[in-house]
């Protein structure tokens, strides 16, 4: 099973990497080391690097106390692991399964480990796989697929819950606990994030939640999402309390528009910039673009962000099987936001909603 | 109030940056950021980027739609908060802020990052604060020895509230939920680790927990800990289910004696590698050295794991208000382990327990 899943992978990854012209792969824990070989431990301050690279047999270098742990996992199945001991330098240890030439780095090693690594073996170049091979999770497969849409679909149930909350006179905190309470008990393992901005917090797209009371007429942007099944949900919908004024209507009209907008100019072969040209046009054409401070979208999976990126300058040919958000904003300062977002997978023909909650503007009690 | 705690913090980075012969700092979202500005975001692909030098007024580069919230953090107390919009570039943003010459970034900064910088400044030479200035967070004030007491007592009540648990008959994983749900009781916000290992598995020291049922005569390592108050917990203590026989009993008292020894070599000015030096010579001379197969202690503070180490080779010698574990153990492969932790504080004379719990070799059921 570990062996079906993972082995292709690392295949897949190391051919990728010699027609980019790399000599290797070099992938400390994250999201990278567990699409490839299953093993997910915490990232921490010990050297753990995967090498893999064209022709040779992937390596798994890990702390010895770790490596009983990382043969249990479904690496053990896959690769050689190797301990490495406290007391030794463990770049010195990585040198020597390392392939001369360019390497990339998964883009979340932590610069201690680039830097004992460039110091180590100064001969080597090092990029990113991000830069290198930003495509290598990209396009999901029919297993991962379903994972998206399920966690999609127990993000809109979450959503529907939050619709029968009461929201006047609480606080944000308290509506984004309702929602972190309603994605557990939806199946999120994690839950990694619960935006409640109301009135003027929604005007900053990254508001948390906070001590703000929610009053009447006050519109509140929910943006919430984590971890099902081992992948990512991200959703955000604009509510408002009691009722909405024509401004508010108004401005939730263009966005909801926009974000139509970027779906429709969703299929195979289209640049990512092209989708947020759609939506942004869309927001300029009303007179508000420079109230949509941000990109369209990002993609998802086993991270909440992860390429292909839908914004401004990326080229990239969308793919089948490629998910990523659609979520465009207008954000009125010291006033109110209105973000609306979905997950959207690339199919043949178009794109599939993996968020299928409503879009129309809420109004909540 | 922000300005009292932060302020200082971040002078005190720039003149120890200054006097390292750094030109100076560059700290990313994580545990250093957190502890010079207050600002604690999720790290993501994003860069936010603080730039300390002496001399030089603190800078703080956001994503655009990060600032506000930037503003409404204790850093909006401290220093300039700029932002970047997507679709620049932000190494090439990043580099008008940074001064000439050697550069230490955070550990934890992102190869995507560092990678970034080092093409962006190719004049700059890059170490970590890891090396460079290795103690910044080491020495801890008053008010983090209290959150690290506090952190330290809620795990011991955790510790005497599993001590009452049914253990016989039940998987790993239950007992570890258990843990989990007791740290939560007792004011942890995060439960980062519920390593509970029966049997074969306590001799893999990292082994999380799983599927294994316990039974009776198991030795049962259980090593657990979280964020309170946003400091760490890390304890670990070893029981044995029904009764343990002569070798178990023989072994946990080993370890028992390691750890104390450990103990008792602690006092200001004493290398870190003598603590580990004096544990391990109670493990040795009891024929056992090749059964333990890591050092005996990290730092803990804002981050489970952060300098200094009981290590080998480390000679940082040991100031008063650093913290840190003493955690000897011993791992017969394939049959059990036993590993005792407590954090200690330096104080003026020698050392603090922050853990209470008893350490010795508890019978459950």
């Amino acid at each position: 099973m570990s062996a079906d899943r993972h082995a292709p992978r690392i295949d897949r990854a190391a051919r990728a990497a010699a027609e980019a012209g790399l000599a290797g792969l070099l992938v400390t824990p994250g999201p990278d080391l567990g699409y490839l070989t299953g093993y997910a431990p915490l990232p921490l301050e010990r050297l753990t690097l995967l090498v893999v690279a064209e022709g040779r047999e992937p390596v798994l270098l890990v702390p010895a106390l770790e490596r009983p742990g990382a043969l249990a996992s479904p690496a053990g199945g896959v690769l050689e692991v190797l301990g490495w001991m406290d007391g030794q330098d463990p770049y010195e240890v990585a040198a020597g399964l390392l392939p001369a030439g360019r390497l990339a780095l998964s883009d979340q090693t932590w610069a201690a480990h680039v830097i004992g690594l460039q110091r180590t073996v100064p001969d080597a170049s090092f990029t990113t796989l991000g830069e290198a091979l930003p495509l290598l999770r990209a396009v999901k497969d029919e297993d991962e697929l379903a994972a998206l849409r399920a966690a999609g679909a127990a993000a809109d149930a979450a959503f529907a819950g939050i619709l029968d909350a009461r929201f006047q006179g609480r606080r944000e905190l308290d509506l984004a606990a309702d929602l972190a309470d309603m994605l557990q008990a939806n199946g999120h393992e994690t839950v990694d994030f619960t935006i409640v901005g109301s009135g003027p917090n929604g005007a900053s797209p990254h508001h948390d939640a906070g001590e703000r009371v929610i009053g009447a007429g006050d519109v509140v942007v929910m943006d919430f999402g984590g971890h099902r099944g081992g992948y990512c949900s991200d959703m955000t919908r604009t509510v408002v309390v009691g009722g909405a004024t024509d401004e508010q209507t108004r401005v939730h009209t263009i966005v909801q528009e926009a974000q139509q907008a970027g779906f429709e100019a969703v299929r195979p072969g289209v640049p990512c910039e092209a989708v947020d040209a759609a939506a942004r046009a869309v927001i300029e054409d009303a007179g508000f673009g420079e109230a949509f401070i941000h990109r369209t979208g990002h993609g998802i999976g086993i991270e909440v962000h992860e390429p292909p990126y839908i914004v401004t300058g990326d080229a990239t040919p969308l793919e089948q099987g490629m998910t990523f958000s659609i979520e465009p904003g207008i954000y009125l300062t010291e006033r109110f936001g209105v973000r609306i977002e979905d997950i959207v997978a690339v199919t043949a023909t178009g794109a599939e909603r993996l968020n299928r909650a409503p879009r129309g503007f809420a109004v909540v009690t």
